[in-house]
């Protein structure tokens, strides 16, 4: 099926879904995104990625081009047109495409954002059999920008982590920037010792996780203590247990860093546990 | 005057040039480019960025699209169709647009790169005022990614660079780490003391400029040594010159640095110099 996204006021096909050259995204990746999962064809968290995503771009001196109503109502039209019941609503956002290339920003009055939006269809999102195996992770050095917590398109390195993990067999890759580590590629990092969640605190060094901070909202619901704080690796290889959050993995455990099985390489009770009050609460509030 | 593109293998007219918006470029910066500049219908410095456009390729695991002198070729028939006399051909590698947005590279095998060139004319291009009048810059943290020696199109932080700059009343921004200038947004930068050009060494924190190559070989012939080092901005500031190099600005004279006036306030003589045997030497070795 071919499907049918939004690009800038229009629902197309997605072949001819095509953005100028002189897009500024694509010339000097100066765009945000985000990504809202589907479940039961309802939006999870639509109001805090939406939220994100206002912070996302006055850090970069960029307006929300519509309303939070619109752009639920896209979000709805793209889940019904493309008959989405689990998988993920991906929105970016990019300064547009002026008339030529130049580092200095475009005038918005002349010219106007680029705005897409496309589905993802996951059938196994919630049901997802990696959550019952759990994850490897592997670490690597954090050589990204200083600002994380803005939800830019500057993937490149997170998509070269992902690489890098694939090729030593695991799945994932945390991050780690003098000595401590800030996050996953695409996901916060967690874990839990002596029944208490741990995970480094919100700065501009991580993406501040939609997720994340549900997770820790409900981590009292579990009987668990959260402490924000910097950890290593060796910290959390010798955990009880290890998590990542994210929209689209929810909760998800992780059973091994850097080949250093944790407990006994299985996903732990709690992590679990976590994951299951997230779903039930996301999807009690899904919209 | 429409001008005509190079996309994928089709000149077109620029208004047509569109690319999906899953290309890996638009969705995650996964792209490197080339700026070469072009004096008198002729391509400066052609080789030195083909060159360095197979050694961005290699760090991103990409390969070459095409031969040498299949690129000149289409650098060539750009020039001829835009009737450029001056000005500059942009070139862009993508990893190409698989058919839906993922962390994991595509395969090269069925997922083809995408290959971008377009020009900009400058008709005074050698003949720069802000050459004769020295440009402003005023410093700025360097946040930008560890591979800067990655020519990528994650140039999001040098364009709000550029940003800062013109709200400082300055024209460009130099970027400073751990207390010692790394390079200007888009340009290697030098002070000259006591006869001497001092620049920072080469290693993964700056471009490895092919205008800095070649001006450093010309130094010799201008009487001046060169020192490959770390510096600081109150180093620069206390310089008799200072000087950036690009592609696009050649040699171009920095004449206040966060608002102190190098020297009288004016080009010095030696960079006046340097960009004098750069574009002449350069122009006789255009082809």
């Amino acid at each position: 099926m071919t499907r049918t996204v939004y690009l800038n006021g229009d629902y197309l096909p997605e072949t001819e879904a095509k953005v100028s050259i002189f897009d500024r995204a694509f010339l000097m990746a100066d765009g945000v995104y985000e990504v809202t999962s589907v479940l039961d064809s309802k939006l999870i968290d639509f109001d805090g990625h939406a939220k994100r995503l206002k912070r996302s771009l006055n850090a970069l001196h960029m307006d929300m081009p519509m309303t939070r109503d619109d752009l639920l109502g896209i979000h709805r039209e793209l889940v019904r047109a493309n008959d989405l019941e689990n998988g993920m609503i991906y929105l970016q956002i990019t300064r547009g495409a002026p008339g030529d290339r130049d580092f200095v920003f475009p005038d918005p009055e002349t010219c106007p954002q680029t705005v897409v939006l496309f589905t993802q269809s996951k059938p196994d999102l919630a049901d997802s059999p990696a959550a019952k195996k759990g994850i490897k992770v592997v670490s690597i050095d954090d050589i990204r920008w200083g600002r994380r917590d803005i939800k830019s398109v500057q993937l490149l390195y997170p998509s070269m982590g992902k690489m890098m993990a694939k090729a030593q067999g695991a799945d994932d890759a945390w991050m780690v920037e003098d000595g401590f580590v800030t996050e996953g590629t695409s996901n916060n990092a967690y874990f839990i010792k002596d029944n208490k969640i741990i995970t480094r605190g919100l700065s501009n060094d991580i993406l501040h996780g939609i997720t994340r901070a549900a997770v820790l909202r409900f981590a009292a619901e579990a009987q668990m203590d959260v402490e924000e704080r910097n950890f290593t690796i060796e910290e959390a290889q010798s955990a009880d247990e290890a998590f990542i959050t994210s929209a689209t993995t929810f909760v998800m455990p992780v059973v091994a860093i850097d080949g250093k099985a944790l407990g006994n390489g299985t996903p732990g009770p709690r992590a679990a546990r976590l994951r299951e009050i997230y779903l039930d609460e996301s999807c009690k509030a899904a919209i």
